[in-house]
C-alpha cells in the first residue's frame, strides 16, 4: 500500500538559501524589483539546483487531468449534469477545451485521466483508466468512497507519476474535471479549517444564490453526519473528497516526495493541496500556487495556506487552466536566475546602497 | 511634422463587437469562466481580424526600450546616479538584463533606443541611436525641453515604428531606462490628474522616504513654475517628461494609428500612456495594460485611465519587463479564441443556459 509511504516528504535543502539568495541580489537590477519572480526563483533553485552555481533546468512540464463524478450532483448543485464529465473528458481528449489550446500554446504536455466517471470513455479516447468506480456517494447521506477504495486512488496515481518522474519529468501541474466537485472542495475546506460552509461555499462556474444556499445545507449536513471521521485528513477526503481529489493528492505527495515542482491550479486543486500539506507538512515546499480564482472561497483557502498566489486573473474554470497560465512565469525566473548578468559581470555601479 | 498627424486615431471596429463575444461564449467552457482573457481576447479580435471567422494571429512581438537621462536626477531622487543609464543600455546591447533573460524565454525581438543618455554608447553596442540631447533640463528650473526638440522625438520614433510595422510587427511594447524617471512619470501624472504629488510619488525603485519628500518638493515646484503651460498635453510633455517618454508616447500613437496592439508596461510607460490617449482618446482601445507594478502612483494612474491590468507582480524594474511577461497571456487569449470547440462541434451540454 502506497498510502503511508507519502507523508515523509524531505525538506527544502535550505543550506543553499543565502548563497542562491545573494546571487538574485547581485543581478543588475534594484533589489526585490521583479517582485513575486524573486521567491519564485528561489524556491525553483532550492528544489531544483544542487549548487548555487547550478542553472535551474526545468524539463518538459507535464499537466495532467484527473477527473470524476460525484454523488452529490444527483442534488443539483451545479450548473451542470453529470454527464457533462465524461462528455468534456472527450473534448480533452479531441482536443478541443481550453486547457489544450493553452497546453499547445505554453507547451505542456497533457494527459487526462479517468478517475471515475458516470459513462465510461469511448475506447478510441486518449483517455488513461484509473477507475475507482462510476461516481462517489453523495456524501451528505453516506461516506464518498470506503478506505479501500481510496487506498487504491493512492496506489494508481502514485504509479502513474512516478512512470512520469522516470521519464525525467520536474514540473507536473494537476487539473480537474468533475460535475460537482466545488460541493466536495468546499466540504473539505470546511472540515479542515472549522469554516463553516458560508465560508467557504461559492458560485461555482456560476450557479443561482439559491443553490448556493443549497450547498451549503449539504455540506452542513455531511459534516455533521460524519463529524467522527473528519479528525483527520485522510478521514476528510475519505468522507467528502472525490476519485479525482483522491488521485490529485496522491500526485503531489509523489512529486514532492520525489522533490519536484508542483503547480498548483485553482479551488479544488488547492482542496487536494490543502489534504496534502495536512498530512505532509513538507509537501507545500515544493508547491507554487499559480493562481486565486473567482470562487470566493479559494482567497481563503490560499490565505489559509499562507501562501502567495502568482496571478489573480477571475479565472473559474478548473481543468488547470490556471496552472497552465502560470507556466511562462516559472520560466522566467528561471531565466533571470541562469541568464541575468551580476554587477560586476556587467560593470554596472551597485544601486542596492 | 509628425506630431498632429498622430492625433486622428480611428476607433475600434465595433461592427464585430457582438459576434465575436457569441464565439466566445459558444465556447465549451461557463459563460466568462477564463476571466480577463476573454474580454483580452475579445480586443484582440476586435483589432487584429476582419471578420468573425478569421483567427487572431499574433506576428513576432517586438519589445522597444527607449533610455533617456533626466536632469532632475542631479537633485538626488533616484538610488542610482545617471551613468546607471548608459550602463544599463550597454548591459542591455550585451544581453544581460532582466529584459533579455525574458524576451530570450517569452520569444519577444528586442531592440534599445538612446534617445538622449548623458554618456554616448559605444559604438559597438547594439544601440539605435535616436538622442535628443545629452539629458533635459531639471525641470523644476526649465521647462525639461525646448518643443522643437519634442517634435523631433516624434519624428524619429514614428519613423522607426513605421519601419517596424512595415516588417510586418502587430504586437509592440514599449520599455525604459532612464534614472530620475519616475519623478518625470508622477510630475505628468499630477499635472493630468491634478492629484497633489503626495498622491503620485512613490519609492521608484527603492528611496527612503526622505527622497520621497524630496522628489514631491520638486515636482511642486516644476508644477507651480510651469502652470501656465500645463493646459494640454504637449505642454505637460515638454515641460515635465523625459527624452524616452516622448518617444514613447509618439511610438503608441504610431502603433495605435496603424490599429495595432500596444502592450503597456509599467509606472513611466503608463504615462505615456496617459499622455497618448489625452492626445487621442482612441488610443486606449489599442492597449492592453500588462500590469500594475509596486509603485504606488501606478494603481491610481491606471485606476484614472479606467483599465483593468492583467498582472499584479510587484515588479518595480521598469525596462519593460511587466509587458514582456504578459505575452502569454495575451497569447492564451488568441489560442482559445482561435482554436476551442463549441458546444456544438464538440457535442457538449451547454451549461449557460
Amino acid at each position: 500500500m502506497t498510502l503511508n509511504t507519502l507523508f515523509d516528504i524531505p525538506p527544502l535543502n535550505t543550506k543553499l538559501k543565502s548563497a542562491c539568495q545573494a546571487l538574485i541580489d547581485n543581478k543588475t537590477k534594484p533589489l526585490g524589483a521583479l517582485g513575486l519572480l524573486e521567491p519564485l526563483a528561489l524556491q525553483l533553485a532550492l528544489i531544483l539546483t544542487r549548487s548555487e552555481n547550478h542553472k535551474i533546468e526545468l524539463g518538459i512540464p507535464q499537466l495532467v487531468i484527473f477527473a470524476g463524478d460525484h454523488g452529490i450532483a444527483a442534488e443539483g448543485v451545479s450548473i451542470a449534469p453529470s454527464e457533462v464529465t465524461g462528455q468534456m473528458v472527450a473534448n480533452f481528449s479531441n482536443g478541443g477545451a481550453a486547457i489544450n489550446a493553452l497546453c499547445q500554446t505554453l507547451g505542456w504536455q497533457l494527459s487526462v485521466v479517468d478517475c471515475g466517471i458516470l459513462v465510461k470513455p469511448e475506447l478510441d479516447l486518449n483517455v488513461i483508466s484509473q477507475r475507482l468506480g462510476t461516481s462517489t456517494n453523495a456524501f451528505h447521506r453516506k461516506p464518498a468512497m470506503e478506505r479501500a477504495t481510496l487506498e487504491r486512488g493512492f496506489d494508481l496515481a502514485n504509479a502513474l507519476i512516478n512512470n512520469m518522474l522516470e521519464k525525467g519529468t520536474n514540473i507536473f501541474a494537476f487539473g480537474e474535471m468533475g460535475i460537482g466537485n466545488t460541493t466536495s472542495a468546499s466540504a473539505i475546506f470546511s472540515a479542515i479549517s472549522l469554516l463553516s460552509p458560508k465560508e467557504t461555499v461559492g458560485k461555482g462556474t456560476g450557479v443561482s444564490d439559491e443553490i448556493v444556499m443549497k450547498k451549503q445545507a449539504l455540506i452542513a449536513d455531511a459534516l455533521s453526519l460524519h463529524h467522527k471521521q473528519l479528525d483527520t485528513p485522510i478521514g476528510v477526503l475519505q468522507h467528502l473528497g472525490g476519485y479525482e481529489i483522491v488521485q490529485m493528492v496522491a500526485s503531489m505527495l509523489t512529486v514532492a516526495k520525489a522533490q519536484k515542482v508542483i503547480v498548483v491550479d485553482g479551488f479544488i486543486a488547492t482542496a487536494a493541496a490543502l489534504i496534502a500539506t495536512q498530512l505532509a507538512p513538507n509537501a507545500k515546499d515544493y508547491m507554487v500556487f499559480a493562481h486565486c480564482s473567482g470562487e470566493q472561497g479559494h482567497q481563503k483557502m490560499l490565505e489559509y495556506l499562507e501562501v502567495t498566489p502568482l496571478l489573480n486573473l477571475g479565472l473559474r474554470l478548473g481543468e488547470g487552466t490556471g496552472a497552465a497560465l502560470a507556466l511562462p512565469l516559472l520560466q522566467s525566473a528561471a531565466a533571470f536566475y541562469n541568464d541575468m548578468a551580476s554587477f560586476t559581470d556587467a560593470n554596472v555601479t551597485e544601486v542596492n546602497g
